[in-house]
C-alpha cells in the first residue's frame, strides 16, 4: 500500500502557513486529516468565476478572468466583463464546494462518501482507484481517492462573438442565482463538519 | 451478494420493446449487460432540457418544459419559453450522456470506470456501494454503481421574475452553446463504444 500522508501533511502544513488553503474549509480539512484512514490532497470551498475560453466547450485552455469564493457584486463581475479583450468566449460559472480525500480502504472510502451524501454532498464518489493488485486471493486496491461534491452548479455563456450579452439586469439576475449557489454550499459545509464530527 | 441481474435484463427488454431506451445509446447498453460482470439500470445518452422551478436552486421541484436529445433550434425553444407561465425560475440545460452500472466486483467496477474515462467520460466514478459487510476477514461490497458521465454541461438561467431575460441573439449563442455540448458528447460516446468494444 503507498500510503504517503506524512509527506503529503508537510506540504499542506506549508500551503495553511501562506495562507493558500481556503479559511472557510480548514476546520473541514483539519479534521479529516486528524483521521489515520485519510489524508486530503486539494479542496476548495465553492467559487464563483469569470473564465474566457479561446472557444466554445474547450475548457482546458481556459483563463481565469475573476474568482471570488464570497457572494460577488454586480460591478466587480461587470469590471472583468469590461476587461475582456472581445476574443474567444466568456462563462460565467458558480462551482460547488470540491475535497479530494485518498483513502487507506476502500471501507475508509465509502464512509466518508456515504458520510458526505448524507450531509448533502450529493455529488459524491469514488473518482479513481489508482492501481490493483491481486495478492493472494483478494485484489488490493491503492490510492483510492475520494471526491466530495455538492450539486450547486451554474455554467452561462455570457460573452463571445466579440460581444458582452446580458443587460444590467439579466447579469444581476444571473449574479444573484451564483450567489445563491454559493450560499446553500456553505449552509451545506457547515452540515458536512457537524456530520464528520458525530461520526468520523 | 445480491446479483439481480437477470430481472433487471427483463425490464430492459420491456423498455427496449416499448421505445423507451435511448437508440443511440442501445449498443453501448447491449454490450455492457452482455459482460458477465455488469447490469445497467439507467441511461440517457445527453440532452438539452428546459426546465421550470419554483425558485432558484429548487431543483427537486422541476418541472420539463421541453427535452431534445438531437440538436435543437431557436424555434423550438423559444416556443417553450414563450408558453412559460411567468411563475418560478427557468433554465437552459445541457447535459452529458450518463450511465449507471451495477457491477459485480470493485475490480469490475473499477476496470469499467477507467475505460469510460479513457474514452473521455472524466467525470466517471463509483458512485455508491450499497451494503458492506464483514466475512472471516475480507470487507464484501454489494450494489456497486458505477456513473458513467462526462464534463459536458450548461446550465443557465433564462427566465425569472416574470421575464424571458435573452433577446434572440443571445438566446441563439445559448442555443449553439447547448448544441455544440450535445455534439462533442455523442462523439465522445462513440469513442466508449470503440473502447469497450476493443478492451471490456
Amino acid at each position: 500500500m503507498s500510503w504517503d500522508k506524512e509527506q503529503v501533511m508537510v506540504k499542506l502544513d506549508e500551503k495553511i502557513q501562506d495562507g493558500l488553503v481556503d479559511d472557510r474549509f480548514l476546520p473541514v480539512i483539519k479534521l479529516i486529516n486528524s483521521h489515520p484512514d485519510y489524508y486530503t490532497t486539494s479542496c476548495c470551498s465553492g467559487r464563483v468565476q469569470v473564465i474566457e475560453l479561446p472557444k466554445i466547450g474547450d475548457k482546458e485552455r481556459s483563463t481565469v478572468l475573476g474568482k471570488w469564493h464570497e457572494p460577488v457584486s454586480y460591478e466587480k463581475v461587470r469590471s472583468e466583463l469590461d476587461n475582456w479583450t472581445g476574443e474567444g468566449v466568456v462563462y460565467l460559472l458558480a462551482q460547488s464546494p470540491i475535497i479530494h480525500i485518498v483513502c487507506k480502504t476502500m471501507s475508509a472510502a465509502s464512509q466518508l462518501r456515504n458520510l458526505a451524501d448524507a450531509a448533502g454532498f450529493k455529488y459524491s464518489s469514488i473518482r479513481s482507484i489508482k492501481e490493483q493488485r491481486a495478492r493472494s486471493s483478494d485484489t488490493e486496491f491503492e490510492k483510492i481517492t475520494v471526491e466530495i461534491l455538492s450539486t450547486e452548479r451554474m455554467d452561462v455563456p455570457v460573452a463571445g462573438d466579440g460581444r458582452v450579452f446580458p443587460d444590467k439586469e439579466y447579469l444581476e439576475f444571473i449574479i444573484d442565482n451564483a450567489n445563491s449557489c454559493l450560499e446553500r454550499a456553505h449552509d451545506k459545509s457547515k452540515a458536512l463538519l457537524e456530520n464528520l464530527k458525530a461520526n468520523l
